[in-house]
């Protein structure tokens, strides 16, 4: 059983009229629902909980969190991100959403500034660049999502180990839209898209990308990477 | 005019005698002495001095930041690392120098804990294993060192772009001794050789990477990488 | 079921007297007898048989392919490297062992020479630098070979997406000794300990990282990468 | 001074009177003509010459070769190949052109088929997605081409050093336009514009690529991988 933790920063929809039309129980309800079956099990949490939901107890008990964040950044308190950081390098998988990009656990994994272009409203065509990844199982050739946020390169991330999805906007942009990482003993994978304003996260096609990553990221176990004072093993 | 600052935390060669006897003057002044010449001008910074040595203004005009710290890592403010990333970021070149793999500012830019074995006074044989880069020009396929800090594996750091060195010490330890790696639009080499104790920075193989180092690491144009709402492109 | 086919030249163990005390049936046989489980069947291949034991409809039927070759690396005719390249472009997973690193198939996916140095009868420790992957999983920290043959830096290969193992050794050199690649849709890993005069495929921990590889190797799907001219999708 | 040869199948331009309207004296005399300044020499070779132009001797002398091929890949010989290969991982620069990517070099070097999908006559804007990268000096972050043939993903390569470039084109599909690799001691970079019915190496930008490629692709000096039997460097 997969232990799905589901973070969602819970703003918009709760503030915008139009948004909760969208997602009326808010962005985490909703890809709970979708994700949740047999082999996967899913809590959600918020940043308005106590420790923005994912105290220790939680976490530790998290093989795959997945990340959604826009406008509140900045108030997810810095211990909060320490906490993530520690238990992804010990091999915890991290989903990094959309606009979780400039999230500050993204910003501090990569060690850049994860900025990009970005326009409202326009339409994506994404290509699988790398059929044969686990995660682009099933996958079609390439997909079509009506109306999404354009994210455009250049993407300041460092090299993904690998790129899954290519984005092309018919607004003439590109992006890297898909994209894996490792750090420490932790797998991650950023994935574009998912504008609040847009029903991405119902889209049959975007779920089962999120579906074959929380697969993908989840560890077989958690691994502590120590700084130890060691003997000579040679005599 | 290649401008390099060396940065030094300048602490064991100020407290410890024995240290003193090996760098009266304190690293940053071995380095600068065997780094100038007629291609690289070097200025020295420690991390007593006002704003660590290194306001704004500094690092404006350094293209090469070299950076050698141990025992006071903490005592860096973030004020300062939040400022030498963003030089980083736009193409400022940063030479990591042994046990500087535990500075903030390596640990910013790598997203890692950048852990790793130690122990005092083992000998190590340098490997080179890609001779054709750059930082390796000239330099021979192994060479030795009678006295260095071993740093063994597992070395939790991202995969590098290139390992350039790999170490073998007599211990029984391996280790990857000289990785490159690109974050944002700057480039960075972490180099492990270069404990306080042993000269190891008198050294010509060492000077030699280190100066070939300078020279790859240096930027041609500092390139800020911005975030902006842009415009569609197609009518 | 994972279906495994282990190639082997089967040479040194039908003309050495010495080598056929290590491996009375072949490598391959030993191979087969630990790798066959509940989950992995084994079938068996050698230089002599007709097409040389990978027919077309062999390979069709093969997950994960195992390489050991030697001395007679040019004996394997083109069409055959020509054959094995396709299926593992297409996903047949590929276990290059030992000094299968010159065989004309490891040579051909890779582009480069494969070179590296080499010596009879030294002692090797191999330390896992990449805990979290799958291929090291149950793998101690590191482990020892009393007897294994020396393989050196430089090791001619193109960086690879992953090194699991790095190998010491007492004589004085490193290596890259676990390595894995990705080939089309096919992933590749090469295992450097094997030398045909030492009963390294007896040990228990080589034994658990060639049986780890195996499920990490096998393909999900075979997928055909075409090259179509294809028309417009807007308008 | 760097020393270029321009390599040109010299089909189309011969045989088609609508391609020798575009490229008078062939692909590779207009190359040649813009590319040849105070810092570059250039020779040219063609297909039909004795050894395709490119014996031992000629490249012995190249520091930077530069290959357009399309229909005639075939025509190439091994021997050819074997040899360009050879001075490749010894250092040689190669930049592939277009069409190239189906040459039996770049193939060899790849290990992978390097197919993609392709299309005459769309229209392609560029984008400059590691502006840092020296190949991308003082390249605008996007250009246009008005016409050019599309090549679109999956294209098959492995994973490559840096993607410098990506491809947008109006039919709708994405390409890794500008890509980087490393295979010995040599370097490539692969460039995908260049069609023969357009003229695509009348561009400014395209140029002013092509010109940074050399430069950076030009190696510091070529370094032979032995694969040497080596005594014990302990006792």
């Amino acid at each position: 059983m997969i232990r799905v933790t589901v973070w969602n920063e819970f703003l918009h929809e709760q503030t915008e009229e139009e948004i909760r039309k969208v997602y009326p129980n808010g962005i985490h309800e909703c890809i709970k629902e979708f994700l949740q079956d047999d082999e996967i099990t899913v809590r959600t949490a918020t940043l308005d909980m106590p420790d923005c939901g994912i105290p220790e107890e939680v976490l530790a008990q998290t093989d795959v969190l997945l990340w959604w964040g826009h406008a509140r950044h900045q108030d997810v308190p810095d211990e909060v991100v320490d906490r993530v950081q520690k238990h992804v390098l010990q091999g915890m998988g991290l989903l990094v959403l959309h606009s979780g990009h400039h999230s500050k656990i993204f910003r501090r994994l990569m060690g850049t500034t994860c900025n990009l272009k970005w326009r409202d409203a326009d339409r994506e065509r994404i290509w699988t660049v790398h059929p044969a990844h686990p995660i682009a199982k099933g996958i079609p050739e390439h997909f079509e999502l009506p109306q999404e946020e354009m994210y455009g390169e250049q993407f300041d991330i460092p090299t993904p180990d690998d790129t899954v999805f290519l984005g092309w906007f018919a607004g003439g942009e590109v992006f890297r839209s898909g994209c894996t990482f490792t750090r420490g003993n932790g797998r991650i994978f950023y994935f574009q898209p998912g504008h609040e304003s847009n029903p991405t996260y119902k889209n049959p096609v975007i779920q089962k990308v999120i579906r074959n990553a929380v697969h993908w990221l989840c560890p077989e176990q958690r691994i502590e990477i120590p700084c130890p004072n060691t003997e000579s093993l040679e005599k």
